[in-house]
């Protein structure tokens, strides 16, 4: 049988939802609603076999069981794996999620946050753009629980998971020099960022200890994606020098792809490449590509497990809790230098 | 300067949040609400510059500019796409987006229905699982706005876009036939849902036009890839004279993809490939896989004027509508038969 919400038997009955509300939460006497309407809506709802949903009683208990998640873009395949594995875990949990995108636009993600607020959500779990610090300590002061992922706000008094994205791209720049390779490029997005340039300067750091070039190209994110692979394009065709890539983003990693498979170099014989976050592409490209593999379903894991500790207020714990994850090489053929494979022989 | 909310007002002044929201609203007198409190009210909130939300005020007038967008699966790129697009039409328009998936679970969509009616959105976009036909008719009897999308259900009473999903995969078999594969199989997910049914009978009716064999692999969908690549693994091993395969979902063809790799077999030598929906791998795994594309930006538009026409009660309009749009061959290199082509010559 379907399920009937108040709003169904105040429908029903002709009478308010709060009356409904007020009669099921035994407030009838309190809020002076009549005695014969208290037995129509107590008959009514015995008829029906009527069951408050836990999101309706949360409504009342002020707990609704609803996380709200806030990614920077949902069409971006690392944000949309991590929002579902979130999601399923949290269902488990007994919550339900509510995602948007916020575009990495500030003013955007304060009225999101507004949103989620106004809509009575338990917690909170975001991919923050810069200058939502304010925002983010109102709601960890007013005792919501908030978690941060993929990047931080150093002045955020929140939670956070992130990954070693300095170390990363240290070393996976330093597994390309291991190669043999001595002008490597990398090709990432404009950004301010904390996870971005942690990745730039990860890459500079191994780069500069070996006396070696810096070939940075910071693209501007585009949704017209034509423009990105040009941009892309037009960087390789200029700069023939380049040996190795490292992408410092999947998308970045993809349109890479893209431009290269148009200007007919070759993975790695005319350029090796390494991208940031695994993908289908990068497992099914011709040669497959090596990729710094994000943990995500770590990084869902503790977001969750964080998350559940702050709403359970009996549980002692930190003030805040930074949790950084290792990334993993998903080691394949595109970043190998044959020249170097065949001198070691 | 941070915006605030009613809530950051009431929590300064000590009193609840709907004081502070009669006092806003005019209703002060009516609440009886004493004078000396009104002007504390007025005078904090002109001392600190605040100017109601857009949202807040549509929680007072009753419209909240906030649409509800159920997706079955937030990480199939299909629906992340869609959702992308939804997000930044509805934007413009003024509209803020909050998703969820449904997983295509009938009990968890109704639940997730009234998540969103009790959060007071004003309209709804929802890919429906089968069985919530009830729930969809409810919304709209009680004047809702509803599209469905990408598939509909025959008893509801809703605006609906969708995409000839029939005569695309008639058509798409026949392309294969009229390349001269005799053995073509359809790989698809197990669903009762109109859009796979209708794909389902597309593919058989071409084949029995033509007196072939019907070979048909109905996965279960599971959110473990790697027991989806093993039937798909399975199936071709033990069905060496398959020359064609159709497959009838973006993840049924990223599946397939991974298997032909692992069983090391030439597409379109060993076997042709056609898959429904477009994606990044089908552009660049080499060669390039011939794709029926939806156009997503054209259903993504279709949906928001659909939308916004029943959000302007103004507007005269059909008791309801359904849309059926083309898809478009991305005609590439993997359904080409080779041994066809020298024949030809």
């Amino acid at each position: 049988m379907k399920k009937l919400s108040i709003a169904d038997i105040a429908n029903h009955l002709n009478v308010s939802k709060s009356t409904v509300s007020f009669v099921l939460n035994g407030r009838a006497e309190e809020k002076r609603i009549s005695k014969e309407l208290v037995s129509r809506v107590e008959k009514f709802v015995k008829e029906v076999g009527y069951t408050p949903s836990p999101i309706a009683r949360g409504l009342r208990t002020g707990k609704s069981n609803i996380i709200g998640l806030m990614v920077e873009s949902i069409s971006d395949p690392f944000f949309a794996n991590i929002a579902k594995l979130i999601e399923s875990r949290a269902y488990k949990k007994g919550y339900r999620i509510l995602y948007c995108s916020t575009d990495n636009d500030t003013e955007k993600t304060r009225a999101l946050i507004e949103v989620f607020r106004e809509r009575n959500v338990d917690g909170y779990i975001i991919s923050p753009p810069v200058g939502v610090e304010d925002e983010i300590n109102a709601l960890t002061k007013a005792g919501m629980p908030v978690v941060l992922f993929d990047r931080s706000l150093p002045n955020a008094g929140a939670d956070s998971v992130e990954i070693n994205n300095e170390s990363s791209a240290f070393n996976a720049t330093r597994l390309l020099i291991d190669q043999g390779f001595t002008n490597i490029a990398f090709i990432t997005f404009s950004s301010l960022l904390t996870q971005m340039s942690g990745r730039l300067s990860g890459y500079k750091s191994a780069i500069e200890q070996e006396g070696l070039g810096v070939n940075v190209l910071e693209i501007d994110y585009n949704p017209d994606e034509d423009s990105m692979i040009q941009t892309v394009s037009n960087y390789l065709s200029e700069n023939k020098h380049i040996d190795a890539v490292l992408f410092g983003a999947v998308q970045a990693g993809i349109c890479g792809l893209k431009a290269l498979t148009e200007l007919n170099l070759k993975i790695p014989e005319d350029v090796a490449v390494i991208s940031f976050d695994d993908h289908d592409v990068f497992k099914l490209f011709a040669p497959p590509i090596t990729a710094i593999s994000q943990p995500i379903e770590e990084i869902a894991g503790r977001i969750i497990s964080l998350l559940l500790e702050r709403l359970n207020p009996g549980q002692s714990h930190a003030v805040s809790q930074k949790i950084i994850l290792n990334t993993e090489f998903k080691l394949r053929r595109s970043h190998v230098n044959k020249r170097f494979l065949r001198k070691a022989e």
